[in-house]
């Protein structure tokens, strides 16, 4: 039986819940197009109003005008350590645990080569499957890399724990899984790897920024997450590593690049790492990347994690209760938790001709995405939607359901990035 | 004996020679400060005009505007190809052999393993001391991960072409020695190498956008360029690739993100690499640092690279005749190769009070930049710099040295980045 819209979810109480919202005023931060409905921030976080000048500055007076000194003078040496320590208050972390350096994946690399240098003697990664590709790929190329010392086990949610044992040097997941939403205990999992003596490795790319993540209250060994997401760092932002105190100088790189050496400016041939979280560096900073990542980062600017969460599994709660109400007739199949708490803030729904929809969504400005082979994802990022939003999206998706637009050829013509 | 200056060299026979230089005309594609003389291009490249507006139209208008849709509607997903496409004739390279991707030292890192990998049972990488630090730390770091399948030898410039053997699995150097400019002979050495059946792995730092490089006439296999120095891609700007089209699909990559998947927008589990150059992708695409880097290729668009460097060259034989002919009764030494075709487009003179000199030379806007222990380092970017600069510079040089202020304590203070 279809459920009946509950009367307090009516445009006009969702419309009065945003008047008192008191994280409606953070949407002012953030540039958003007219005639959109951005429900794609978990993959794209969307622009602050601040970053289009800040990185225009960093190009034509930092650059331009102060050129090769501006590595002293703007103090762009620091950046990646600053922006780290700014992104640390998100996750539950010290300030000189989180550095920003390199992308997600390498830096996933980095962290997986130092578990199991930290675990000697053993050889097991474990992950699960349908993790986001680029964790479980970067695993596999270890794998074929390090040759017998290095084994990449996968094993089902339900049956990961009891899989954890004496040959585990880590546990590798994303904290709240790409597409379905589904958060992992961070706590109880990384308890149940440290019982066995294994580290716990967490990717906080779907959670940092929409969660009230707390690496260090769940003891967790290493962390790396996106700047691209929730922290509205801009299209292809650099990544975040995070390493707990007490690994920071035994756990090494294994991209022992310049930037994190001791001293990278007495240019000395042998390399001996820089002290704490500097080592995880490699290259040479990217300043145009650093720079708009910081804007995304200094939106979080005296948020209380613990209300935005709130706010943004409140909008999914929303979601879920109009599709499932207004949405009749349909194949919609809820692919998310249906429990707030154990959701992160995006929901998905399957629908065998998932892909159709979301184009047809796209072209009337409801901007989600799809990821294959059948699942609808809406992000709820809580710093620039509201709950009417909500209300006009469902509405929409309503529209195209009924209607059948969807079914017309031009919507199932696939593109390269869905 | 201190030889005398040339009486063809004047600020006058100087300035007639800029004005028929037909090079000239490409410093207006270039934004430099007033009262400036710019000798680090060879460091941080300068910033084109163009660069500022097209980062504001990847930030406002399709980041901000048309957000996740631009990975398609703007070619984000194809912008890391399409600029190594014209990276490629900079570095005698076909258009689908280059690659733009993360950093110098994280790409050399990548081709390092991948030469292993083309030369199974062999073990040793052999490079020079005193290249450039990064290019040794990441050898070193690949070393200390693959324990004893991996050995970097280090060989002396003199010793170097003899001591690669039967053993060797890839010989893997900088084209232009970052401090002296010096240039290694890059089709005969990567002939030695082959004549042993090992591979050459060349860091084209200090030559791509200087020197007229020719990657398949010298038959060169594998190579990693910087963006942010000749390029003028800015401030850390991302890296190139190249993979020579023979080992292209045997190479593989140990840094296997997801970027580098054959399809990557399947989300399928297994690592399965895309074809041909692509597969050197790793996380998603930085494309603020991307959009920047292409306005810096496309300075090159209509230059003839031979050209090109006979200008850097000429700029550097100028720089040479008048420092030893002007700044008499000084300590200062030349530390590059004498012979302009033997160097690359920087000059260096070493001078025990090198980094004080270098200091007041920058409060007086002459920029190069200071290498330790001891080394002076200026650049000569052809595509903005003139004859006559090159007087002015030694003239300010001149006064540094004549009046003693590099003596001053507030010169040599030093600080983080010289």
């Amino acid at each position: 039986m279809t459920p009946t819209t509950p009367p307090t979810l009516t445009r006009e109480t969702l419309g009065n819940r945003d008047q008192a919202d008191p994280l409606a005023a953070t949407r002012d931060a953030f540039s958003l197009p007219p005639g959109v409905i951005y429900l794609d921030g978990n993959s794209l976080g969307a622009m602050p109003k601040a970053t289009a000048a800040r990185v225009t500055d960093l190009v034509t007076r930092q650059w331009g005008t102060d050129l090769i000194r501006s590595w002293n003078t703007h103090d762009w040496i620091g950046a990646a350590a600053r922006i780290g320590a700014k992104i640390a208050p998100l996750v539950g972390a010290n300030t000189d645990e989180v550095i920003v350096a390199d992308s997600t994946s390498v830096n996933l690399f980095k962290l997986a080569c130092g578990a199991l240098s930290l675990r000697p003697g053993r050889r097991v990664i474990l992950t699960e499957p349908g993790n986001f590709p680029t964790d479980l790929y970067i695993l596999q190329g270890l794998e074929r890399l390090l040759g017998g010392r290095a084994e990449v086990k996968v094993r089902d949610r339900e049956d990961l724990p009891g899989a954890i044992d004496g040959d585990t040097a880590a546990v590798v997941l994303t904290h709240v899984h790409y597409k379905t939403g589904e958060c992992w205990p961070m706590a109880e999992i990384t308890a149940r790897a440290h019982a066995d003596g294994a580290v716990a490795l967490w990717d906080l790319s779907h959670s940092a920024g929409a969660l009230p993540v707390d690496l260090n209250a769940a003891e967790a060994d290493l962390a790396v997450g996106c700047g691209y997401k929730y922290l509205n760092g801009g299209p292809g932002a650099p990544s975040f590593v995070f390493v707990a105190r007490r690994w920071q100088n035994e756990i090494g790189t294994p991209l022992a690049g310049w930037m994190g050496h001791a001293d990278p400016f007495a240019f000395g041939d042998d390399y001996q790492p820089a002290a704490g979280i500097r080592q995880q560096l490699c290259g040479t900073p990217g300043m145009l990347g650093l720079t708009a990542l910081e804007c995304g980062v200094d939106t979080f600017a005296g948020i209380d994690m613990s209300a935005l969460a709130a706010k943004g599994r409140a909008l999914g709660d929303t979601f879920i209760a109009l599709v499932e109400s207004r949405c009749t007739g349909d194949a919609l199949t809820l692919a998310s938790p249906r429990d707030a708490a154990r959701r992160g803030s995006h929901v998905s729904f399957r629908h065998p001709m998932g892909y159709a929809i979301m184009q047809a969504l796209i072209a009337r400005g409801v901007i989600g995405d799809f990821r294959a082979p059948d699942i609808l994802r809406f992000g709820f990022t809580p710093l620039y939607l509201s709950f009417a939003e909500v209300w006009d999206a469902v509405e929409i998706l309503r529209e195209v359901l009924d209607s059948g637009v969807y079914l017309e050829p031009r919507f199932s013509e696939r593109s390269a990035v869905t």
